[in-house]
């Protein structure tokens, strides 16, 4: 049964660049110094792969709280890598998928890795691969276990792997084991004020003055949040007035913002 | 088995509006502010997904006590939003279907919103959708997932989508993170005095003196449960008056109202 | 499986007031003031069914000891009630059924039901139907979920319907969501001593010295007992009285029922 | 396929009689006076129901440690009441049956009952039955459910059934709902000292003058206790005598029956 | 299905003994009194069995830790009795099949000893057979009720069985009710210095001075791990002197075997 | 089914010493006294194996965190025995496989051991073949029943068996009782700062002054752990480093190394 799944799942080249984009579909700002600090490490962690002699696998997972720009993150470390294969495996293109087929579509992209000298993998929101529910809690014990192996199997001679896992629930993951599968952690936070004004000076909306007080009230707050919430204010109070603000004629009236 | 399912779901377009008329029967009346507050956000969220360049999808849970009005606001938001494709997902039309088939016919309204330019959604009673019995708890977490996945996946390019969601049980909806998935959360609340006043005046059917100790009476109730109180008594202690009642020649006797 | 089920179920007119008739076998006595307002109030409610212009949908529960006379009422309301469609739902009719076969048979009498300008539903014993037992609890969520859905849906335009439940476990029925989903519900209490007086003067098994110290005896019992007791007691000591009474040729011993 | 498991099982009638003298196997001895007042009382209720206008049925639970008795006392009922259908329902014939053909089983001896005027079907060992084991607890609901309506269903008109069931587990019975299901329930208990002796003196395996003290050592053992630790004692120290104290040609000596 | 597989169980007479001495590899030897006094008991059932009018079937209980004997003191007994039938379910037999294919298997074990005037059945590990597991616990309740209803069950007229369970899990058979199933219950123990020293004599693979600070030494050892400590010792320090020591020119080194 | 499975798995004899290679692909470093002492000991019960009498079948357990070289000195173990059939059972060769089949695997290759005079089965991460997750705990008792089986079944006549497992939660096979049904457990720990210390000596990658303050900081640290972190110090800080690092040219930087 499995198995005949497994053969089913055709493989996917090329197409993966296109997935991984729209994973940051307003492009990359710069999110200040704890975030360019775990790029790096994860980027030199790709290095690592590259040219180890005793390590063909190597797995870091990015945790974070929800829309603090994890899956972001781990698309552009995909693309910045210029690794020949790099696929992102998630679940929207699995849904309504039984377990079993959704471990053979997982495990034929770890087959489909092994045959490329240099590979990343993202396995993007963990727990929903895995059908995670707070409540029990339930979740998929065929796809844990599947997870769990993959992540300690080793590729095939000549062939290096690296594997980047995403969660918003790593206390959940720690528990069931897959935490500890992996080789490191990195913790993505919510953006501090520091943080909110770089953004915010990237993305132009507010006048110079406004801007301060802008990323206050901002504060701790995940990337993800901070777009929905200036661009509720961007459409002023009565409606309307997006269009002006996007095209950079008028700025977002701070005292609307902040009733937001 | 569930891509068989998908497929045999036929495309519905157009009837949408009918499904929509019968969640007001009744028509609609004013509510007071608050009912009115919240239509007129979650108007402005239907416009910034006209508009909006950076979030396609834009999720909004109404959220209340039993019968306040809350599908009948979700509905009247689709009714009047003009959008070309508006549909809602309600328990009804599933009734003893396998969790299986529940959940291709989600997951098919959201195909179908994906080829149109602009939609809404309105996922009716989430908590019966996913099968929601308060002992255990216990639910569907196929549906649950198949909702945590579609509640954040994007629309393809140039598709822009509103998704409006109704429940009664919000704090279950929280515990199993589908309530963190929407973007903005709206409370509906039962009427107030003031609130009760209003729609009695409305109705017609308590003579002007009388209105003020029936509105009393009514405070904190759930509209819905209004409608049955006034219709109650519009019977008379022996049966037989409601004919009188409704054709305005007579009005309730405010003592056997409050009897009732 | 579900709709090809739906399909098997024949539809069954006619049948119903024989199956109405076997609920009372005994025929019906006059049990005392309780019993005859709340007979009086679900009369009521069948009259609005028939008038309301709003409330095409209205749902009674009746909940009481077992034992207590529910069904036996709520049949009756069927039958004095002349509608078109009256229909009982009872367990006893589905025995060893798979729970999807049982959903299709319930779902079959609301669609019959929607076909007939007036309709009543007797769902009877409502735990029975959805299988509950105490220890878990386990019941079917299925079922449950389905009469949840029924509870609300609204027949088609011109088709007004009154269901009416039963249940000796109302406090179940709360935990799972299932008595709020009725409109309103009454409780059909044991029979009082002043009940159970007037009662055994309809039955002339005692003398009528000895009916007051009987109907002490037997206070606070729901009807379904009284008449086994008094039955047990017409055997007589050594047994063989029975016809003697019955016939009215003897009374039953005041001291022998006291010892029962 | 509950149907079809129903059709299959071909009708049995005359066979019964030997299954109930195989509960039997070593003939009634008289067990005091409590046990006799409980065979009384539900022959009574046979009675009661030849007779009976209004009780087409009734029944009756016998419930008491494992070993005292019940069985036997059933199966002498249904011998000695001389109605034209009695049936046993054991786990015995069922072993390894699955859930649903278990029920079929039962659901058949009950339809077979309502074609004769008089029946007594014996639920034996009901918590056997329904497959209960104290952890969990675990148990058939299939079984259960089926029970409990049929334990309530009326008969056809015309046709009248005790229905006698026996446990060891009244408590969880009773947990379930079944206890309660039933009109009447007794309980049959362990044998007294007098008891014993009444039972040790039929026996004829102790001299006159031992029969006390081993009547004493026995108090508060179930019957079939008493039966296996009697022979084992007829067995001598070392073994070899039992055909002797059998034949009546030797007693048991009272000490080596103390050390046992 | 149960009855499909019942059938293809093919009789197995004859080889039995063969499986009964396969449990006692090492030949036996006295184990000391408590061991014999269990033996001799057990014997005397045996020919209860043989001798019985009224008990057709006992059935006795072996209960201990893990490698204290059970196995081995039953497997004796079986061979010993000189019974036409006897027969060893063990759970080696019957890896990997289903709980249904395992209740035929056992269930077919009855029926052929139905066929022989005189059957012994072994029981072997009955916590392995119903698959128990602590965790939970979990095990197999349609084994278990097979147990329940075969250890109760008289055979047909004038056949007699010994049922011999062995268990290292009493308690939890005492839970589930299949301890009290059975007629009499023996503790084998682990052996006591006394018995070690007894055994060790019989083995000699120490010199008679050394006997006593060994047989202190495992005290209270079941006497599997008795064997084993014995074995490992005999290697000697660096591994090469077991043939030495088991041909007995050679003695184990007190001081080693205390360190092992 | 089982057995269908079961025929399906072809034999494998010949392969397995690449298999075993694989767990060891940096070869093997002295990793301190406590280590050495237990690959003496399990290298002795191989012997013991070889030579012994009355044990076929001798089981050994490897335990500790993961990490610290369990599998690798299993591996080692079956390489040197020079045993003619040696076979690791992992989780890595049945992804996805259903329990059945996993079962079924596991019984042939000790099927096919038992066709050689003397064999080793290596168990690796006995926890991973049992699918155990802690949320619950969740495990599959199929394939534990079937450990717990062949874990105490003996091979045929004349076949010897040495079962090596390994595992990094042995509380929960404590608590399943699998610990228990091996003959010895060893507990492999992490390393001290001495084997630490004699570790980095051999990997010659630090200069002679800085492996005393390496060793100290990588204290108590399984020894994978140990190769990651080195890995990850000899990329240096900017990345670029490793391959002089690797040839010798170059040390990696204390300082540098105490950050990582
Ligand atoms: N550095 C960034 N620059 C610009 N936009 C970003 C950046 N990081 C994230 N975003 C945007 O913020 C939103 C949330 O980011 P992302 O989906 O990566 O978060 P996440 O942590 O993966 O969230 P979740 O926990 O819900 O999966 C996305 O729309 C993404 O495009
Ligand atoms: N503004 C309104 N004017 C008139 N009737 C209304 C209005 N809002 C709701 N109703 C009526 O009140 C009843 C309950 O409303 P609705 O079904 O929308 O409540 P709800 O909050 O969705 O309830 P539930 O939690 O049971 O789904 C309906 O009959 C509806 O037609
Ligand atoms: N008013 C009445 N007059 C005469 N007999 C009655 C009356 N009400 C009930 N009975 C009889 O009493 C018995 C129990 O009544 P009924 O079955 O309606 O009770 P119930 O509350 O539905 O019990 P349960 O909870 O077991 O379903 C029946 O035999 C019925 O015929
Ligand atoms: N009155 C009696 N006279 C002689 N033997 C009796 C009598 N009652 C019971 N026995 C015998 O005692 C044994 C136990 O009786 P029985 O099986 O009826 O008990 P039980 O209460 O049904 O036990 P269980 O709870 O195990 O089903 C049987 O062998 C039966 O033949
Ligand atoms: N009296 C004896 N003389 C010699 N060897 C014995 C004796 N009793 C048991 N043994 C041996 O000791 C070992 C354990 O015995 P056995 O398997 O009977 O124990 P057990 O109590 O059944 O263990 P378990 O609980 O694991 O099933 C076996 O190898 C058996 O051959
Ligand atoms: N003695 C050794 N010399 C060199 N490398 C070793 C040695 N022992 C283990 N390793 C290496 O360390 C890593 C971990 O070892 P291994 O997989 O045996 O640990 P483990 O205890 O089985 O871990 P797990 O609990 O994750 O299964 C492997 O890459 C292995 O090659
Ligand atoms: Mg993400
Ligand atoms: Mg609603
Ligand atoms: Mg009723
Ligand atoms: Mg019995
Ligand atoms: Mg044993
Ligand atoms: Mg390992």
């Amino acid at each position: 049964d499995f198995l005949v799944a497994l053969q089913e799942v055709t493989p996917a080249f090329g197409a993966s660049t296109d997935d991984l984009e729209r994973c940051r579909i307003n492009g990359i700002v710069d999110c200040g110094e704890r975030h360019s600090h775990i790029y790096r490490r994860t980027m030199l962690l790709a290095e690592q792969v590259k040219v180890s002699k005793g390590s063909p696998l190597i797995t870091c997972l990015l945790e974070g709280p929800s829309g603090s720009g994890k899956t972001a993150m781990a698309a552009t470390i995909g693309i910045e890598s210029d690794f020949p294969y790099v696929k992102i495996i998630s679940a929207e293109s699995m849904i309504g998928l039984s377990e079993g087929s959704k471990c053979a579509q997982i495990v034929k992209v770890f087959e489909d890795a092994y045959k490329s000298p240099l590979s990343i993998i993202i396995l993007d929101d963990i727990e929903r691969l895995i059908e995670y529910v707070a409540i029990g809690p339930r979740f998929s014990n065929l796809i844990s276990q599947t997870l769990l192996v993959l992540l300690k199997r080793l590729p095939p001679k000549g062939k290096n792997v690296l594997v980047i896992g995403t969660t918003s629930e790593v206390n959940f993951l720690k528990m069931i084991g897959i935490r500890d599968a992996f080789s490191v952690t990195y913790h993505i936070p919510t953006l501090g004020t520091e943080d909110a004004r770089k953004v915010l000076q990237q993305l132009k909306v507010f006048s110079d003055d406004d801007v301060d007080s802008a990323a206050e009230a901002l504060n701790d707050m995940p990337i993800k949040m901070l777009y929905m919430v200036v661009e509720m204010a961007a459409q002023g109070e009565q409606g309307g007035e997006a269009e002006a603000i996007y095209s950079g004629r008028q700025k977002i009236k701070i005292n609307h913002f902040l009733n937001c």
